[in-house]
Protein backbone atom coordinates (compact mmCIF):
# COMPACT_ATOMS: atom_id res chain seq x y z
CA UNK A 1 0.00 0.00 0.00
CA UNK A 2 0.99 3.36 -0.84
CA UNK A 3 2.37 5.17 2.58
CA UNK A 4 0.27 8.42 1.98
CA UNK A 5 -3.05 6.53 0.68
CA UNK A 6 -6.19 7.66 2.56
CA UNK A 7 -9.17 4.54 2.16
CA UNK A 8 -12.70 5.79 0.65
CA UNK A 9 -15.25 3.88 -0.14
CA UNK A 10 -16.77 2.87 -3.44
CA UNK A 11 -21.04 1.40 -4.09
CA UNK A 12 -20.81 -1.25 -6.75
CA UNK A 13 -24.19 -0.83 -8.37
CA UNK A 14 -24.87 -3.85 -10.76
CA UNK A 15 -28.14 -4.16 -12.06
CA UNK A 16 -30.54 -5.96 -15.14
CA UNK A 17 -32.96 -3.51 -17.00
CA UNK A 18 -36.90 -3.72 -18.18
CA UNK A 19 -37.43 -3.28 -21.90
CA UNK A 20 -39.54 -0.49 -21.26
CA UNK A 21 -37.20 2.27 -19.80
CA UNK A 22 -39.25 5.19 -20.18
CA UNK A 23 -38.12 8.09 -17.68
CA UNK A 24 -34.94 6.41 -17.01
CA UNK A 25 -32.53 8.47 -18.63
CA UNK A 26 -33.66 11.56 -17.68
CA UNK A 27 -33.42 10.65 -14.01
CA UNK A 28 -30.19 8.97 -14.18
CA UNK A 29 -28.76 12.05 -15.19
CA UNK A 30 -30.70 14.01 -12.28
CA UNK A 31 -29.73 11.51 -9.73
CA UNK A 32 -26.08 11.90 -11.00
CA UNK A 33 -26.00 15.84 -10.44
CA UNK A 34 -27.43 15.50 -7.37
CA UNK A 35 -25.33 12.74 -5.95
CA UNK A 36 -21.99 15.06 -7.34
CA UNK A 37 -23.76 18.18 -4.78
CA UNK A 38 -23.57 15.64 -2.02
CA UNK A 39 -20.84 16.00 0.92
CA UNK A 40 -17.86 13.18 0.84
CA UNK A 41 -19.17 12.78 -3.19
CA UNK A 42 -15.59 11.66 -4.93
CA UNK A 43 -16.59 10.69 -8.35
CA UNK A 44 -18.57 8.07 -10.55
CA UNK A 45 -17.92 5.17 -13.39
CA UNK A 46 -20.66 3.58 -15.56
CA UNK A 47 -21.21 1.67 -18.16
CA UNK A 48 -24.16 -0.80 -19.37
CA UNK A 49 -24.40 -3.74 -21.67
CA UNK A 50 -25.99 -6.87 -20.67
CA UNK A 51 -25.52 -5.96 -17.42
CA UNK A 52 -25.16 -2.02 -16.28
CA UNK A 53 -22.35 -1.07 -13.88
CA UNK A 54 -21.95 1.94 -11.81
CA UNK A 55 -19.31 2.37 -9.06
CA UNK A 56 -19.56 5.68 -7.48
CA UNK A 57 -16.54 6.49 -4.70
CA UNK A 58 -17.41 8.26 -1.65
CA UNK A 59 -15.06 9.51 1.43
CA UNK A 60 -17.00 7.74 4.28
CA UNK A 61 -19.58 5.52 5.12
CA UNK A 62 -21.88 7.92 6.14
CA UNK A 63 -21.58 10.09 2.74
CA UNK A 64 -23.23 7.25 1.11
CA UNK A 65 -25.62 6.68 4.15
CA UNK A 66 -26.53 10.12 3.72
CA UNK A 67 -26.85 9.76 -0.13
CA UNK A 68 -28.64 6.46 0.19
CA UNK A 69 -31.26 8.55 2.50
CA UNK A 70 -31.85 12.06 0.32
CA UNK A 71 -35.58 12.73 -0.11
CA UNK A 72 -35.33 12.63 -4.16
CA UNK A 73 -32.99 9.84 -4.12
CA UNK A 74 -35.37 7.53 -2.18
CA UNK A 75 -38.27 8.35 -4.83
CA UNK A 76 -35.67 7.47 -7.61
CA UNK A 77 -34.92 4.60 -5.82
CA UNK A 78 -38.57 3.59 -5.52
CA UNK A 79 -39.31 4.08 -8.99
CA UNK A 80 -36.46 2.50 -10.01
CA UNK A 81 -37.62 -0.99 -8.32
CA UNK A 82 -41.33 -0.28 -9.48
CA UNK A 83 -40.49 0.52 -13.22
CA UNK A 84 -37.09 -0.01 -14.34
CA UNK A 85 -34.82 -2.77 -12.80
CA UNK A 86 -35.66 -6.77 -12.65
CA UNK A 87 -32.46 -6.99 -10.62
CA UNK A 88 -29.89 -5.13 -8.83
CA UNK A 89 -27.60 -5.71 -6.61
CA UNK A 90 -25.49 -3.00 -3.99
CA UNK A 91 -22.19 -3.73 -3.05
CA UNK A 92 -20.21 -1.29 -0.17
CA UNK A 93 -16.68 -1.19 -0.40
CA UNK A 94 -13.49 -0.36 1.13
CA UNK A 95 -11.19 1.19 -1.31
CA UNK A 96 -7.62 -0.28 0.27
CA UNK A 97 -5.31 -0.13 -2.29
CA UNK A 98 -5.36 1.78 -5.64
CA UNK A 99 -2.86 1.69 -8.91
CA UNK A 100 -3.33 3.97 -12.21
CA UNK A 101 -1.33 3.23 -16.06
CA UNK A 102 -1.08 6.12 -18.06
CA UNK A 103 0.56 5.95 -21.24
CA UNK B 1 -24.66 -5.75 7.92
CA UNK B 2 -26.14 -8.87 7.72
CA UNK B 3 -25.39 -11.25 11.01
CA UNK B 4 -23.52 -13.81 9.04
CA UNK B 5 -22.10 -11.25 6.27
CA UNK B 6 -18.40 -12.76 4.88
CA UNK B 7 -16.35 -10.05 4.04
CA UNK B 8 -14.39 -10.68 0.55
CA UNK B 9 -12.62 -8.80 -1.92
CA UNK B 10 -13.67 -6.81 -5.32
CA UNK B 11 -10.92 -5.56 -7.87
CA UNK B 12 -12.39 -2.53 -9.86
CA UNK B 13 -10.55 -2.46 -13.40
CA UNK B 14 -11.52 0.80 -14.96
CA UNK B 15 -9.76 1.52 -18.60
CA UNK B 16 -10.05 3.64 -21.69
CA UNK B 17 -8.91 1.68 -24.91
CA UNK B 18 -6.69 2.06 -27.80
CA UNK B 19 -8.28 2.74 -31.34
CA UNK B 20 -6.66 -0.39 -32.64
CA UNK B 21 -7.70 -3.71 -30.43
CA UNK B 22 -6.56 -6.41 -31.85
CA UNK B 23 -5.89 -9.49 -30.86
CA UNK B 24 -7.98 -8.22 -27.41
CA UNK B 25 -11.07 -9.85 -27.82
CA UNK B 26 -9.60 -13.31 -27.54
CA UNK B 27 -7.47 -12.64 -24.58
CA UNK B 28 -10.29 -11.08 -23.14
CA UNK B 29 -12.32 -14.10 -23.40
CA UNK B 30 -8.93 -16.46 -22.36
CA UNK B 31 -8.55 -14.40 -19.22
CA UNK B 32 -11.61 -14.55 -17.83
CA UNK B 33 -11.56 -18.22 -18.20
CA UNK B 34 -8.54 -18.00 -16.45
CA UNK B 35 -9.41 -16.32 -13.82
CA UNK B 36 -12.92 -19.04 -13.21
CA UNK B 37 -9.94 -21.17 -12.42
CA UNK B 38 -7.87 -19.38 -9.40
CA UNK B 39 -8.56 -20.68 -6.63
CA UNK B 40 -10.57 -18.09 -4.26
CA UNK B 41 -12.37 -16.84 -7.38
CA UNK B 42 -16.03 -15.87 -6.71
CA UNK B 43 -17.21 -13.88 -9.92
CA UNK B 44 -16.99 -11.06 -12.58
CA UNK B 45 -18.97 -7.96 -14.07
CA UNK B 46 -18.01 -6.58 -17.05
CA UNK B 47 -19.29 -3.62 -19.09
CA UNK B 48 -18.13 -1.15 -21.51
CA UNK B 49 -18.52 1.94 -23.13
CA UNK B 50 -16.57 5.34 -23.15
CA UNK B 51 -14.95 3.31 -19.87
CA UNK B 52 -14.81 -0.02 -19.49
CA UNK B 53 -15.27 -1.42 -15.87
CA UNK B 54 -14.84 -5.23 -14.83
CA UNK B 55 -15.25 -5.89 -11.33
CA UNK B 56 -13.51 -9.35 -9.94
CA UNK B 57 -14.72 -10.85 -7.17
CA UNK B 58 -12.34 -12.77 -4.80
CA UNK B 59 -12.37 -14.95 -1.09
CA UNK B 60 -9.11 -12.74 -0.23
CA UNK B 61 -6.13 -10.76 -0.90
CA UNK B 62 -3.88 -13.35 -1.22
CA UNK B 63 -6.10 -14.34 -3.82
CA UNK B 64 -6.01 -11.19 -5.67
CA UNK B 65 -1.99 -11.40 -5.46
CA UNK B 66 -1.64 -14.55 -7.15
CA UNK B 67 -4.05 -13.66 -9.70
CA UNK B 68 -1.91 -10.44 -10.39
CA UNK B 69 1.42 -13.22 -10.52
CA UNK B 70 -0.50 -16.08 -12.51
CA UNK B 71 2.48 -15.91 -15.60
CA UNK B 72 -0.04 -15.45 -18.56
CA UNK B 73 -2.05 -13.23 -16.90
CA UNK B 74 1.85 -10.73 -16.32
CA UNK B 75 1.64 -11.75 -19.97
CA UNK B 76 -1.75 -10.61 -20.74
CA UNK B 77 -0.97 -7.33 -18.52
CA UNK B 78 1.84 -6.20 -20.24
CA UNK B 79 0.39 -6.44 -23.74
CA UNK B 80 -2.43 -4.37 -22.18
CA UNK B 81 -0.44 -1.47 -21.59
CA UNK B 82 1.62 -1.92 -24.60
CA UNK B 83 -1.38 -2.29 -27.45
CA UNK B 84 -4.64 -1.41 -25.86
CA UNK B 85 -4.75 0.34 -23.10
CA UNK B 86 -4.32 3.98 -23.36
CA UNK B 87 -5.24 4.14 -19.28
CA UNK B 88 -6.50 1.95 -16.45
CA UNK B 89 -7.13 2.28 -12.89
CA UNK B 90 -7.03 -0.88 -10.55
CA UNK B 91 -8.94 -0.34 -6.98
CA UNK B 92 -8.59 -3.41 -4.65
CA UNK B 93 -11.55 -3.06 -2.25
CA UNK B 94 -12.95 -4.86 0.54
CA UNK B 95 -16.83 -5.95 0.24
CA UNK B 96 -18.26 -5.14 3.81
CA UNK B 97 -21.86 -4.72 2.92
CA UNK B 98 -24.01 -6.36 0.23
CA UNK B 99 -28.12 -6.04 -0.16
CA UNK B 100 -29.99 -7.63 -3.50
CA UNK B 101 -33.62 -6.47 -5.51
CA UNK B 102 -35.17 -9.08 -7.30
CA UNK B 103 -38.70 -8.64 -8.91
Amino acid sequence: MTKDFKPYYAVIFTSTQNINMEGYSEMATKMEDLAKKQNGYLGMDSARNEVGITVSYWESLEAIKNWKQQTEHLEAQQKGRQDWYSWYNVRICKVEREYEFNK
